[in-house]
């Protein structure tokens, strides 16, 4: 049997990254929840603001942020830039993370995250009281002893040791055993000719 | 040291889910990866589709589509449905999955699926051969045997058993263990005044 909810904002699980906007110089980290990938040529990241946030302004003065995959050590400094503002503290500073110069944009990539996206915002929606705002992905950066392959871009999982979100109980989780391999297990269920 | 990869479309990892299109006498199936909640005040969630799914053009007939957040176990069903196009199978009887009627749309949700939503498009937008659709959540079911609390809608996340996607490894991963509490761990980094 099923139960109805009713409309919720909910899916499960979900990626956490910490995005970074302004300057080289005065940079500023946001945890956000409401992002993932929206095309793929060129790649698109779409990341959700709420409309007061101090990162929103930011962004909209460069037209550029970083995207920075945190760690699961980096759990309690992933919360915290989720829960305070930047106009009340330097939270990159409070969390002891490092500004690294990006290639392409002016917001620094987060060297203590091992994976790292540099974006321009190419188009801004309004949904209430959120902003989408889709970028593109213009370069990408992964720690060299987390690379696999620096042709196809592969990355050994277990050092990125990544952790999604599940927001209906507000749990951190890191990633656990793998199930299945993609484009690939599905084809013991093609039917035979 | 950080290596440069160029522009990806990766984020890691990622959700997988579900998608329902078509009506309730004739639906069809797809895995999309490209998905995300994007507004909270009404909650509304973007999936992505290239433009030539066939799902795309019954989505796009009824302006209604489920999102259907399948178990680990069905794992090599997840992968078949993103690899098969229902042009050429009726997937949904393929994968042996049983639809059931929503509440407010016609297209069906999933049985075997633990928790489901129900969305109208409100929105598309191109973006070279991606289309990413914006729709409003305006139901949400959850098997109620893994409702931990029906005022709250929070789920018991161990017997949902959902999957997350690593795509630069495309590996199915399920969650591993809890490591931090959302909106809670962050405050023992504030600053004491």
């Amino acid at each position: 049997m099923k139960a109805r909810l009713g409309p919720k904002d909910k899916i499960i699980p979900h990626p956490v990254a910490l995005v970074v906007s302004g300057s080289f110089r005065n940079p500023n980290i946001v945890t956000v929840g409401k992002i993932g990938i929206v095309a793929s040529d060129p790649p698109v990241v779409g990341i959700s603001l709420r409309k007061d946030r101090y990162s929103l302004q930011l962004i909209r003065e460069t037209g550029q942020f970083s995207v920075n995959t945190p760690s699961s050590k980096h759990c309690r400094e992933t919360d915290y830039c989720g829960i305070v503002s930047g106009r009340d503290s330097d939270k990159i500073k409070d969390i002891k993370m490092t500004p690294l110069r990006s290639s392409l944009i002016d917001s620094p990539i987060l060297k203590e995250c091992p994976y790292n996206l540099e974006c321009k915002v190419i188009q801004e929606i309004m949904l209430g009281d959120w902003v989408l705002l889709l970028a593109e992905i213009c370069e990408v950066h992964v720690d060299e002893d987390k690379l696999i392959d620096s042709v196809t871009g592969s990355i050994d999982i277990t050092k990125v040791d990544p952790m999604v979100f599940c927001s209906s109980i507000n749990e951190y989780r890191v990633l656990g055993k793998k199930v299945g391999k993609g484009f690939h297990d599905g084809n013991s269920l093609r039917k035979k000719d």
